[in-house]
């Protein structure tokens, strides 16, 4: 193969959202195949996370993909997913806001139930849940991440 | 008064920390005088809510401050937390790197779950919890924002 | 269809520029077919909103285009719509400069008059009408968005 | 007088404000005095727009204030109201945020109306409007300006 | 015509500046040909004014280029002509440095002349000559702008 | 003296500019008393040139100044007159929107005349005049400085 | 105690540095009093680490410092050490260059030997040695830190 | 060969991380092929480094790839291997990290050691080695530069 | 000729770039050629200086490359090398930082002997040796560039 | 001594230039006194380098300064010396337009002549002489640096 027609990772997110949409599948149908939870899925999908053979095998036969797509899955790749230093799209540019409203507030309140450390974004989950509500649905979104203590040396 | 003399939110907050740590309080005893969440309490003190003048008055009762420290908390704040762009602290900026890894995730995930539209930062709540756990405690935080559907016109 | 022979959203939008201008036709006049507000129209057309399959199908009828600008209309978009953090362009720059000079001066009117919290962006319509005048005509653009105040926990 | 003693622009939005507070007045209120529409009595407060002596005399007599602060209002001010590139507070920002997403629409449709030219930011007014909804009050803003078309020479 | 074969303002700007540079031509040439001022045909040229059907008409006559350049021509652009917020090209700098160092001066000099209000960028013109010196010719550039006053309302 | 009791330039401006607003004078009142052109003069004034001796003195003795203002006066300055890359007050903007929008045109022309080289900024006069005009008074900023060939080695 | 008289981290670095240079000491000896690291004990006085009371204890006890210093020291800093986005100073930069210049050589070496996931900086120690070398001294800094792998989930 | 057809050193390094992944092989074994430290042999292939012709040939020969991957690879590159000005993927960033946080203090503590002057980014080696642990395994990171004091004239 | 099919400078600098290493030849040899200093023939080379037709020539002939290079050599270029605000290349950044250290000290000096003024950029020349030294060969850079006086008015 | 009562290098910087310039010294003056080059002198004067106490003692002798004068210039410096990111100081600025005009042909030059590698600016010396000329007098500045190859390893 020449490197010049190797798939990158852009190209697999490309072909893998086409093939989702003509199938009409949801990110919770392809985690049940892959065998993980949707969010990391998608976060696999969208290029910001890395899946075995195992997992990029089985997600090319649901999509019915060729093999290419998932070597690109495979890749470890070069992370962060926005192009703008504080992100424009409104959806996304509300999280920038509740860390830019909230960020010494989470500081505060982490510190005085944790002492000096992080929380960690490496050894983490995340979830997102539609929460029926007669006043209007909500977005539920559950970061779940390590505390990690400054070392002291 | 002489508006020299008026009290600053910055400063109320300075005032605020500093009896907290010299009464060994922590932001859930103050949280259950003012009667609100312990991350809204905080939040106030941090000078990004607007408390009323009874949440403002048991506020400076628990911590014996002046009248001028309940004036601040009630004054709309300008709001956002940051001096950067991007944020400096690890704590928060873990919570920066989060939006800018998984930003794009989140936004095909919730547009898969809800269709076009974002969830709301202001129709908003935020959880922060200690989950003990014999491989580390993990720092738990929920967001949860009101769905609100682009409106066509 | 392979994802390399996609239309984007930017390929949709030159395309219905050129038959607009080909057809010498108004978003007014689009919008009559569509049945949506001009402006609405027009920021669809731009990228920005996401129209339905029915919205679509009348587009692409008035200006003779193929299925894959329809499809491209229905996508949820990466919204943002310039490429600079300071918009250039004269026209943009003007709106951009009454943010920057009165943006103070709005959030002091609105919580004096609605209290702590925001106008909505996304629950929001905008008009843009011509106001004939001797002494030159004027450009008039209604901002309509519910206020959200906000949520104490 | 000492330059050291002169009141700035600064200085005096801060007077009024803290005058304006105590007795309880609103921005109507103070623009009945000065007789002048209230957003343009506020940006004129806001250290914006710059009052003659009649409106600045008018304004520091119903405040009670001392003649300095009539000799600040009545300085051509430097304008810009924002210490940031992009604003952070989310009132403001979500005005930026109107203009860049939908920045490119009103260019397409001002231009579909109007050909070649801007709305002026100068020859301009602003009117900000509460209108009461059933399913939530709304912010009404109306800009109204004059367009001006780009002249050839 | 499909939209991908349309010609750019960028693509017109090339083959006009090629095709002066092969016909020997001045600027001062083709504003006689267009009919108009030298330096407003330059900047309809470099994409930044939009010409009429009879402007474009005379300018591809001159230059023997085909109708889709004077199609070009006349589209309304999207005006700004640096790639940089600050300006890189030596030439093109010493009048931001005349901005920078001078903006102030010129603030100082307008409003001690005109009071409140502004030049005008739009209803403007820009003359650029040669004045012979013995030592060392200069440039003049006049800059003539109307006076818009600060609107009250 | 001691250096802490050292007047800046910046402050030299402030005081100079309130005795002028004092005194109900004008640049150009200034500026006959100084002996030089009212731009000039102005731009000394507000710190970007270096006035000597003879021309210090004389201002002071028309604004009855004390001696610290002619030794503020006479320091050769860190030049630069806008704390913002691109400027916010809108007169000041106007002039880099002229640089950002017509900056290639300026150089396309010039290098049409005079072949490649720069306009100098430093030997190099302004003058601003007003123009009456039925239609409205228009500013008239004439930029006049050497052309300054590139020299090959 | 009244928060205007609370000592700062800023305002302790200051102290202990100035008493350092008075005592004559190096990090070393302050670290051997601290029963730290030097590398740490230096980074808890720049205001980068917390101290515990015992640590703070010996340091005020070493420099004849008062309590004030020794509560700064305790507290859980806002952390981050330099003002610009990239650093200026020679020294500083020269790290900044070596991540600019390696980054990717370092993820990649990285990614070979680990896998996907990243070198903790929190759980992480640094050493700063002095290495004699006839062709001239060199320093080597060794940088210590936990793997961590990204979680699947 | 026509320049177009030039490997750039771009080209180089897809090429030759696409043969190393496909003949599964470590930057250890390329660097013993080479003759050089894995890391520098990284650094090389990742564009910021300079092969001779023997290393590059050795090189080629392991990797079973043509001539102009040796050419590209002798070539003295523009050095710099991130995009953003701060670096956006979580294991670069944590180095970015490393020295904004400890930035001061590594001047500090280097000037306590050596005197006025820097350690060297170009008289320089790292190491980069896997330490177990039980508590996890460690990413051990040397850097040695030689000081280069401040010469003074 | 069609403006798609026409040279750019960059393409230019491509082909003489890689026509000189082919040929084994230095900017010395090319400049002897030219008849031109080899730091001025360089900059040319480099897209950022003009040559006449006899230099462009005589460079097309040692090169043996084709005319429309020399076409290329001969456009005024948008001068600027550098893509960064700041520089990255290390070789680059160095100068930057002499700017960014000694900038101040440059002024400084300059004024003492010069008075008010500048050191042009544009009557200037550079010059780049190398100056053989035991203790490690030096480069000697030469920056000549004659001083303007501010012209007062 | 309180550390409040400190001098910093900044305040040092200050006294000097006011002492300077009242005994109507130059920088050369005081470098015969010191010992140094004008330049180096200039630059400690600045506060970019480092005097020893001989070197800071026989300065505060000459301008007839107190003791802690000389302690700050004993201090090593934070170094770098403009505010912004880009210079606007012209004089200053004139330097930056050189490296980026420059700089990629200072680059090329070097690699011809030394190969790989850089300029040190610390092992670095800088002279600026005026040399006379009948058509206006020349700004001369010698950098000589060490040259730096990159070390493989």
């Amino acid at each position: 193969m020449d490197f010049k027609e190797k798939m990158t990772k852009e190209m697999a997110t490309e072909a893998i959202l086409l093939a989702k949409k003509n199938k009409n599948l949801t990110f919770d149908d392809i985690a049940v195949a892959v065998g993980r939870h949707p969010v990391w899925t998608a976060s696999a999908i969208m290029g910001q996370a890395t899946m075995n053979a195992e997992e990029a095998g089985k997600l090319i036969d649901l999509l019915e993909l060729n093999g290419s797509v998932a070597d690109a899955l495979q890749e470890i790749p070069m992370k962060g997913s926005l192009d703008d230093t504080i992100p424009v799209d409104p959806l996304i540019y509300r999280f920038h806001e509740i860390v830019q409203v909230y960020g010494t507030t989470m500081k505060a309140v982490i510190h005085d139930k944790f002492g000096d450390g992080i929380m960690s974004a490496i050894d983490f989950t995340m979830d997102i849940e539609k929460k029926e509500d007669p006043n209007g649905d909500r977005v539920v979104v559950t970061l779940d991440g390590k505390f990690l203590p400054y070392k002291k040396w």
